[in-house]
């Protein structure tokens, strides 16, 4: 805000984030309603004990979308340590990123219950594409000539942090071919894939974790 | 609080803002759940790729609802950056706004699954009018006489703000009549008018984003 | 914590609040699916339009549960304004409180869709009394002796803010009993109940909204 | 981050905290999604009071449910009071935590809807055990050689926090085995423990609550 307007000291980035943290902290929570509470005859014991364990697909994908929006959530943690201050279009570019992590609990939902067809494995990884194209875009707008980032910032860490996103969403993109060779295959890697984070990255030593 | 009660230092709109944006967060959220997953005999894959693709109207809703509540958002967020501090009224008109922020994802399921028919997009405009109405409630009773708002601000901000607010307001009700004559042309203005918005203001230099 | 460990400079009661806060404003925005979509033929418009009409006990039910847990976040907002510091009993206490807060989208859906029985009008006014009564726990458990409110604190300010907690549950108490008289003049009581506190209020000068 | 690239100043585990009492707050109040609405044909008052006390064993499982996320929310806020910073191995247990904190709806409305049923005292017990290890190894990688925590903190204190947490999940492991021997005890048990902790603790003084 305009000084001259006497207006509160300005806390920049801080509404973002806190906004972008809420809907993280929702979307990673609401997953757990892609696994529906089975329906039994109440005294069958048998019955219900087969159907918790049939429920296995879904508990993989609870917890491969909870591993990925934990990457996202890193990811952008990381980004908004690096970003100094906001415009009207990092608000629209990181909304755009915000609609795509809310949109992951349907495709996970399906893809716990049809996880067996390829439409349910495309679907789902499509989506994460889509988030991590949608997150190198507020990440490439705010570098850009370091438009909106700390001056400090060496061109070697934009590089680092742009290469660790768009190589996801590339893992990501191979699952949805993989899927016309071999399902299995496909939802293995899927599966697979958050846990490549988890290494440690040449960008540690540059970011506040 | 009255000094002389020993109170913590005021924050004044600090927790008004933190609780209205987590009735955002959690609101803009929830939208995914206006998209039900498809239930299908689970070997049929036509038939779950044909029902996936039936689901359109239902991404465009939470699409158009992640726009309109972001709109919102970050208005209200603009509008806290004004005002300096609050009071009961300002804390009620502030929650008579949020009220309808979380009435929000009902319309838009109601949309989503019925969006061929005038009544679905009459409820889903006429709230939107409903809660620009609140927003600008809230904004004209904080303005009123520079009441709660920083006392350095201009006349003419003030006017750009409620402007902006009305002017979103009235296209929804446009939208409302226009569905009288075509209900094509009234979901395409629908899902048009949040990217009003992505426009740069004349209000954005007056104010911290 | 002890100084001697060389911790963090304690913020006291800040993350209390705002855990606090994140329950008051999920548990808000849940109230909306107590108002199921409609599911009608889809091309049959009289029909979705008449039950989305017939929903009003739902919009209702949705509005006073709104309002009401509007005034307890407000009430629990002035109290911890005076509350300095917190220890095990009073995170119980007030976590006792979120429970029933949480729990109020269940009476008021049942309420939505019940809402012409008895059994319904018990269950919603007796969870708000008990919740009433949950929060002047927390607050007489902090104010005894000045036990964790601030010290120049007056005991009339302590009344104030008791009292009304106090009469907000009585007044849901005494809707159970005109329940057995009258359902409706129960309904328009427990309606009416929330705008009692939009009056201003003897502790308004005290206090920092 | 390296100071050298002029960022922010380090707020350390501020927004880690943050994150985690979103996902608490949420986890939380969702709980109450496992208490269905009942469906009673509209006029019938005795068949809705008697579903309505039929949900017994529902509001039980919430209430069990609440206090243990309770306890553990509780338990997250002391221990990062003695955190003084993270890194990608704190982040990732911590989300591994939070991802058995976000788990626990699940298991609780089985519980409520088959708690005689010895697989859903299972299910809940197990999931109660696996989050309480989650957050063991939280602390005892952050504790190890005092990586991640506070130079001041006594060996003690660190002993006393492991002590606790592993208690807890104990008495769950506990209440597993003596489902085998019966039912009703051992779901007395698991509502009772979170109780346990109601009780004051020797960690008490080292800690800002």
């Amino acid at each position: 805000m305009n000084a001259s307007l006497g207006s509160k000291p300005a806390v920049t980035t801080a509404r973002v984030e806190a906004f972008s943290d809420g809907v993280f902290a929702i979307a990673i929570t609401l997953l757990i309603f892609g696994i529906k509470t089975p329906v039994v005859a109440s005294h069958d014991a048998g019955e219900l004990k087969h159907q918790l364990w049939a429920l296995w697909p879904g508990y993989l994908s609870f917890g491969a979308s909870f591993a990925i929006i934990s990457v996202f959530w890193i990811g952008h943690h990381q980004m908004f340590q690096l970003i100094s201050r906001s415009n009207r279009t990092l608000l629209w570019l990181n909304n755009a990123f915000l609609m795509c992590v809310a949109f992951i609990p349907f495709p996970t939902s399906v893809l716990g219950l049809y996880g067996d067809q390829r439409v349910a494995i495309i679907l789902y990884c499509a989506t994460i594409v889509v988030t991590g194209v949608a997150l190198y875009l507020v990440w490439a707008y705010a570098a850009a000539g370091k438009r909106l980032v700390y001056p400090g910032i060496s061109l070697r860490v934009v590089r680092i942090a742009s290469g660790r996103i768009l190589v996801g969403a590339l893992f990501y993109g191979f699952a949805i071919a993989l899927s016309f060779v071999s399902l299995t295959a496909s939802r293995i890697l899927l599966l697979m894939i958050p846990f490549f984070y988890l290494l440690p990255s040449s960008i540690d030593p540059h970011i506040e974790t």
